[in-house]
């Protein structure tokens, strides 16, 4: 008699387990102990059976294992490196046949238009050199374009490029927008076809790039239709950064903060103290104002950002666990970013939300009053807006509500406790939300526009 | 030193494996063997990092499982039955709030048109008996219609019908186009919203229902869009069946036969002996032609059907494994539907695929003379063609080496070997291909249109 793991069992009905084995090409189901000798291949799956008075009934547990890469590298576009076209390749015997083969390699890649304004030569004289057979398409994948109707378009090139779905992944090259709407057109293609991440924004670079989530806004709503596939591989090369405007580093420093101050003190001290010069330097290297301290604080700082969002990530990839540390600054932000469109980019609506939050803790008694003083200068430092007159306690309630009905009747309120570190809270009394949002009112009302002068 | 299992490890690269484990609300990476005691939860995933000179490298392997219920039923639609509304909800505890509380349930239907006709007035009684909030879509599912707009106009109703993401299935009742244009749909709703599979045609109950695949057409090409999304739960009732017409019967038969032919030999003899009968009963319990054994023949075959369909499918339930029984039949079909369309039904088209490799098994020495005819007087029985005009040599070739192109450069070419047995073949010689049509086309083409008259 066999129990449905993860809590899923009924236990009124009697189940009996069956494993999968594999004798030839056939599966078949067995009661019991499974001689492994005798089979060539035991699934992961199982079935359950059971037959009440009402009929049959099986109840199927099936896992898929998905596996991804993520790689920080440099010279993405340097002819000579050929992590863009076969990074991906795990199997090194498949990456032998392809180095050996004559057959040209085939690629389809999507970029966002600005970006192919300022990158497009270098990417087709990067794709000659290695004899690709290739179809770049431009498009404005700007958050108003951010659409099925745009997907449906890649698609319907990708199928005129007759792509083949087991060998030629899909590129993009972009933001945050054209990564998630190329990540649902390859998931929906064919069912599944494997796709591969190029961030050009800071956002992207360390947020986007990293997880599984693919989307596109529909009935005014944000990322409203999506799916949950990775990317065969993402390549991050921080030199696209260099051209991103200032504001859009202060955008993404914004996710940045996010992960320091739910996890990483490291990461916060040295945003803290170096938060100008990343946005100075636009995390480059070679700058000759700031040397080798650049590089290090770059390097770093998207390193422990990225191990950080993994580690969030990676055990709830498909967000099953409602009690996610990384949707700080997510909870009324999403309704301020709406309602303010389009003056406020999606990082500088989370950091309003964040230091209302640090507020919050701080009432709560999980932050003392310097650590939400360094924390809101950090903020300051890194020119993200800490105060918005439309986030009102008003909005506030609201968004909180329309989180307890979407996550199971708990509000799972991430909040910082300490430097780096948090937990979550369900039980936030309506007097410390209230109290905090006067206090974060009276002291960063008229602060709201400071910004680090260089 | 980890290994990437499933042996997508990059030997040249030196990789630390990292296991994820919880302590309070973080997840945190920990190198080598973990303290279970000292920490909350140890997660499945693992995360892979390697450092080269030319960067960093995350490898994240993720599982993700997926449970659902198949359950065969009757009486679906009596108002004191609540398998629809509640049959897919696995944890006794949430069970018995719903049924304790007194907030009403509130549900999105979509149903083919044609259904609602003859179903519409006992559905709507059913929901206003269970005092259910409910909004039925009736559509006319038809291939022409089983696109992505389709699936559009559903999501436009189902996001005005502010559906709740966490406690509300969409419900799809019709046969197999309905039932993956809004599985495609509800997995796209918020990345994945739970939906409910009532198939009402023979196809859908034994094959549509049973495994994870959604999909529409697109660019011409059949379910070229879709996703590997299973419903929460397939709920079963033979009672449909009896007003499909019969060509549909036979039309279902004809996947029924399929796993007859790869897996079962029991349900291949049930199927020879009593094929007319099922026609003629529809699959219905009260016949009083043939009374008893119409019953225990139509739920001892679906049964039959239904378990070794999910054999194949629990171990492959996103077809990363090429090599599928499940294939039979539709290696030179898909092409030949296309070709002929509308004229063959889909059942129809893989029968005839079925009956022209019954024939290349005989010339392999697979089948005696005995068992093809035996397997060719089956299908005849079960009213279903064993011959097409477009059915050609050529066409074979096509799509032979299409599939070898998507395939992984083999053909795996699954085979009857023996009565109810198969295995997969990559090495069949054109002569025998040729061979096998010859003498294929000799014998049937004349008996094409026989059928058991009752
Ligand atoms: N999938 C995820 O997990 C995830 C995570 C976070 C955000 N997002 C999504 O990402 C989007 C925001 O991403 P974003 O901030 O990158 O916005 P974006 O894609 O709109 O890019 C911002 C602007 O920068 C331009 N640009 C991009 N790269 C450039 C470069 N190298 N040089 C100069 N200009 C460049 C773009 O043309 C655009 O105008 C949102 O739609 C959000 O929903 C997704
Ligand atoms: N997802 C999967 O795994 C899977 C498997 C097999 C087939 N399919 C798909 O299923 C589709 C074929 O399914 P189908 O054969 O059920 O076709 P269908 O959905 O077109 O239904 C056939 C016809 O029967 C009518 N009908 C349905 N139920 C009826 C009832 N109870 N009484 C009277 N009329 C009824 C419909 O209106 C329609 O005209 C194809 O698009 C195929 O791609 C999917
Ligand atoms: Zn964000
Ligand atoms: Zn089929």
């Amino acid at each position: 008699m066999g129990k449905v793991h993860e809590g899923n069992s009924d236990v009124k009905d009697k189940k009996t387990e069956f494993s999968l084995v594999r004798v030839k090409s056939t599966w078949k189901s067995k009661l019991g102990k499974i001689n492994k000798d005798a089979v060539d291949c035991v699934s992961a799956a199982k079935i359950y059976k059971s037959i009440t008075d009402r009929g049959t009934s099986w109840t199927v547990v099936s896992p898929i294992t998905f596996t991804y890469k993520v790689t920080e590298t440099y010279g993405l576009l340097d002819p000579s490196n050929d992590t863009l076209l076969l990074g991906h390749i795990t199997d090194p015997q498949q990456l032998e046949d392809i180095k050996t083969s004559n057959k040209p390699i085939r690629r389809f890649v999507v970029i966002d238009q600005e970006v192919f304004q300022i990158y497009g030569a270098k990417l087709t004289e990067y794709l000659e050199a290695n004899d690709v057979v290739y179809k770049i398409l431009a498009l404005p994948t700007t958050e108003e374009n951010k659409s099925m109707e745009t997907a449906l378009k890649i698609l319907d090139d990708v199928n005129n490029f007759a792509l083949d779905r087991r060998t030629e992944p899909i590129i993009a090259i972009g933001g945050g927008v054209c990564l998630d709407i190329v990540g649902l057109a390859a998931s929906l293609y064919r069912r599944r076809t494997p796709y591969i991440r190029v961030p050009t924004t800071l956002l992207s670079y360390i947020d986007a790039s990293v997880g599984a989530k693919t989307g596109v806004n529909f009935a005014n709503c944000k990322n409203k239709l999506g799916a949950y596939i990775p990317p065969a591989a993402a390549f991050l090369d921080l030199s696209f950064i260099q051209t991103v405007p200032r504001r859009h580093i202060s955008n993404g420093l914004a996710e940045m903060l996010k992960m320091a101050l739910m996890k990483h003190r490291g990461l916060f001290e040295l945003l803290e103290e170096h938060g100008c010069m990343l946005l100075d330097t636009k995390f480059q290297v070679d700058n000759t104002l700031y040397g080798h301290s650049s590089i290090k604080a770059a390097s770093q700082s998207t390193c422990i950002a990225i191990t950080t969002m993994l580690e969030e990530l990676a055990p709830n990839l498909w967000e099953d666990d409602l009690n996610r540390l990384v949707d700080f600054g997510h909870l009324i932000s999403p309704a301020l970013e709406m309602k303010v469109l389009p003056s406020l980019l999606h990082g500088e609506a989370v950091n309003i939300d964040m230091s209302y939050m640090v507020y919050v803790s701080h009432e709560s008694g999980l932050l003392t009053e310097e650590e939400k003083q360094r924390i809101i200068s950090c903020m300051v430092g890194l020119e993200l807006p800490v105060w918005h007159e439309e986030f009102t306690m008003e909005l506030i309630q609201k968004s909180l509500q329309d989180r307890l009905k979407h996550s199971g009747g708990l509000v799972r309120m991430p909040l910082p406790a300490g430097l780096g570190q948090a937990d979550i809270f369900n039980n936030t009394s309506f007097d410390i939300l209230h109290r905090a949002y006067i206090k974060w009112s009276e002291e960063l009302s008229v602060s709201s526009d400071s910004t680090c002068d260089v």
